[in-house]
């Protein structure tokens, strides 16, 4: 058996109910490019979430569905105003950028928990629209949770909304890990995107126990024209459509999406209690959705990585994050756990 | 169950053992991003095929793979040449061109079978090469079989391919179909490629019996150089690897890339056989892969599509095109012949 | 003194009027980027001439013109369609469709003049528009006179206004050499352009006496908004800006721009009927502007281009292109006739 | 006569000898795009300055020189770090980013006089080189004088040359103000640049007296190839050339460049003398180019803007910016160090 890691949401397989639904799907024709009846289906579950008045798609990955959803909301002359460390300004080597044209303008967060602060982008606001020199912001884009694993409370977002509008701008919402965070807030999809004034969502499903497979939602749908041609454009049809969209009818059925993320949210919280009292580990975070951030003497890292693996997020400060997935365990927590206190007992005894 | 069709080999659905694949490799944690042991192996099995100096990489569809394979080949001031109703010319709402910055320019090939003709290419050349206002001829791109379902001879390909380095151009080939045309051929992958002077193959996965995933592979692996870094701007690097290497691996093991295209092949023979003496119905191509273009009178087309969906190819002299997938078997075929003949005769009692 | 040529309308100076309008406006501070009253002068100019209504701005060059003012009109899903030699598709190292993301669709022209026939758009349309695979048509772009030196008459841009907007398209107008084919037809500048339904007009100066500076005249002034960012994104925004507008003044002054068409067109005309009964010498084309087309003896255009600079147009035919600049003069047509000739009969006499 | 302005460089009009060469070179006809003997003589006066072994080039403008320079060191999965105040970064409309595709990456540069500082760029190398989800660092691009008026020390930019090259890394330095950077320092220009370690240079004129242009000078020929199709491609080719580099010949002889900048550099050190004193005015950078920054009162401004325009940088701070151009005059200054005065004393009294 292969072992679990605490790496990333993407280390984990796909779900028994998901690989069901492509078992089942996986059967004689159906109509390429999403004219199929599988894809019908799936765009009236989200509708039954979000409401018949939405407009839905389906890509591959989250960082194609940034893209699209991006270059639907924009013009190349325009910026994406965005936290620092956001997805689409850090770690997609400039897709949205250069798919756009679109520099995205990244608002210092390191300090506010990696939110973005309304404030800040009013200074940026201030010194940049309707300037003949520079990008006119265009959108805000904000990731829910955050890439540090906090959760945006609806009224931040709601606050964040409004002044969008009031700007002039458009609200993008980045939702890889949407489950996990409205879970974490125990409200509804719907609840904490369309009414709160989201515009464009990228709804996450790879991270939440399907193989493959975003989706784009428009709550404000004008900007959906041609967001076919446009995801063409970005390589981001998939022919066989149907193995993406049956994967989201069965996230989106009995509730999947919000029991995998309910259960690698309490994995997190679980993981967090049980090792924040082991001498020598310092959490850094206050966990809000499936990560987990702590500092770690250096020299039992390599040690405990070989037994889960995960990532050091700050080398300098000696910094890790864990993620738990979905099929992360009671059990495969309370033995990582062990691993730690143990390592760090074996070390102090060699000191 | 689901009708079948003779519409496009991506109406098919995933044949059984690579669903299998998925299947098994569905356990446990992997790392992402082409780091776990499922790719490692379908690395080693295009090695075996095309030899271990190669560089191959994986990604989600024939777009993709073209539009990163066409920009590790060029510099935006450069252009790629191609029969103009090549895929990425025509079919791909300009991927190639906005993601390279390079024109596709079409060379005529309505009289050739969709061939490229050397002699044509080298007239674009006299008037491009070295001039200060033309975007500079880089790369000559054929699709194997073309687009029209004729296949290029191995002789043709190694023409083209020393005219092209004759001339300091690179070849790509897209090899959506790949296994089709070395099939039809009686030739091995290597033999067919590397062992002729392409540089680069875009290595189709998804039309032959795969869920989804496409490869490049380099024979020139000076240009891989960076790829996953392109392939990650393009939005087509895949987080959960294994799913799409796996299913690679299956295709490979066993002959199963040949045996779908071998009953592929044959069954468009079979139906190009089967409905050539049906009395009005007219056949329009030599069948050379999986692909078959008759005219039809216009009135029973739409009862015919019903039946078993297709497309009408060229609407003016009512053209279609059958596209015969893997899962077709005889019996499909002699149903669908049949269905044509009655239809037909119908319609002749009926006038 | 320096020789004159027949090369191009870009080996010719600045005229005369306008290095004075450059003088003249060369004094003290003036705003930048076209906030000073020697912009607000032209502007007004281009008012008089084209209406109140239009929305005009200032560029470098005619790459740069054309680029803008398409990227103005297009996303970069669709393409724009236009004869295979226009400018935009063949001379430009692909700009317009770097910066717009657009396919140029060249289609064919080579039998009919130079210019778009609206049946063979009717026929693309067909085949693209709707299709999801397609980039999806949005601009026909005509040259005025086209690349060959033809110039359509008011019938033929009016049929093909008519076409693309009843078909939901955009017309543009490359006139780099605009003077010339209005002076030719013996119509306003307005006549032949905003009065048929061109929406969107480059707009010459450089090859018409100018030292540099092109404008983009919007008669559909929806399309305009925005303009200036996107010509700074394109590098096109000039911070002097009054030593393009004093300029394009000069040129609107006093009929300058129809004076110096005037005598460019005579000239060709002159030149043609000059050299066509000379033996040896074969014209290949009607001249409507100021180029001039013809066939030589191989041998002998070396010498010629000795004392007369030109380009040879087609190496295999051995035809040559002979452009007319405002600056040459009567004496200047009979001496190069002259040249022709004697050439010719000392090769005749040597054979 | 036209009023002057303490607003900006480009404000200014064109140096009578730059003007006088503009003239003489308005003689018949000259070969265009750069082939002419006007640019051959640029070209030699560069190579003078410079060293032999240089590759030298002219566009329009600074966007464009910038931006051209950028493409031909970068691929669009690579980045340029540059201080967040770069005119590539924040005053270009993104312009370097669309045509290359590489995000810029502002490193915070406020509290260092505007100068990049090595720790930092190590820092955020340390997060980026390597990772397959960063764009990966490529060039370093700092401007001589910096955007906010300071300037390099020779060892500070040997230090992150070295830095830049240590690290695979190029070293670009936008110069639109180069000769008053190197007046300043009292050095020649090749040993600020070529010298230090500098891979590319873009040139300023345009600031500096002349009409419109700028070059590009690379001193790491490898990266120049290709130079004139980019260059096209980026709508920067100009067609009558030895209208820029006749004004570049201007303005490398008899230091002509070098008189212009001490006059600029020279006003801007009265001006800051000049008005220090007044009480009321605070002046908040030390002068070492052409940029005084002081404190105003708000009250102020609007009728001192009337006499002599100039721009309010900070608006919250009440800051302003002035700009010496070449033709201001010690009158000048003093005059407008006078209305400040006696402007402020006039609000003292009625207040």
């Amino acid at each position: 058996m292969e072992k679990k890691s605490f790496a990333s949401d993407n280390y984990s397989g796909v779900h028994p109910k998901i690989m069901e639904a492509l078992i089942e799907c996986n059967v004689g024709h159906a109509k390429a490019y999403g004219e199929d009846r599988y894809t019908k289906k799936a765009i009236e579950k989200f509708k039954q979430i979000f409401g018949q008045e939405i407009y839905v798609d389906f890509l591959y990955n989250g960082t194609g569905a940034n893209t699209v959803a991006l270059d639907a909301m924009t013009e190349s002359f325009q910026s994406v105003i965005c936290p620092e460390q956001a997805h689409i300004n850090t770690y997609e080597v400039g897709a949205p950028t250069k798919f756009t044209g679109c520099p995205m303008i990244g608002i210092k967060a390191s300090d506010t928990g990696g939110k973005l602060k309304v404030e800040r982008v009013r200074d940026y606001l201030k010194i940049s629209t309707g300037s003949m020199h520079h990008s006119q912001p265009r959108v805000i884009s904000i990731t829910q949770p955050t890439e540090v694993g906090s959760v945006y409370t609806l009224k931040e977002i709601e606050e964040i909304a409004d002044f969008a509008h009031e700007n002039g701008l458009l609200l993008h919402m980045d939702g890889a890990r949407i489950f996990n965070a409205a879970e974490s807030l125990g409200v509804g999809l719907k609840e904490m995107t369309k009414d709160l004034g989201v515009d464009v969502l990228s709804f996450g499903g790879t991270k939440n126990g399907m193989m493959f497979g975003e989706a784009v939602v428009f709550f404000n749908t004008k900007l959906a024209e041609n967001f076919t041609h446009r995801k063409k454009q970005c390589t981001q049809l998939n022919s066989k459509m149907r193995y993406i969209t049956a994967q989201f009818t069965a996230l989106l059925e009995d509730g999947l999406g919000f029991k995998n993320a309910k259960q690698s949210n309490n994995m997190a919280k679980l993981l967090a209690e049980s090792v924040s009292d082991i001498p020598g580990v310092e959490m850094t975070n206050e966990v809000e959705a499936n990560t987990v951030y702590a500092i770690l003497p250096k020299e039992i890292i390599p040690d405990l990585q070989e037994k889960y693996f995960f990532y050091v997020w700050d080398i300098v400060r000696s910094e890790v994050r864990w993620v738990t997935s979905f099929d992360i365990t009671e059990e495969d927590v309370m033995d990582f756990a062990e691993q730690i206190r143990s390592t760090l007992e074996k070390i102090k005894k060699a000191a």
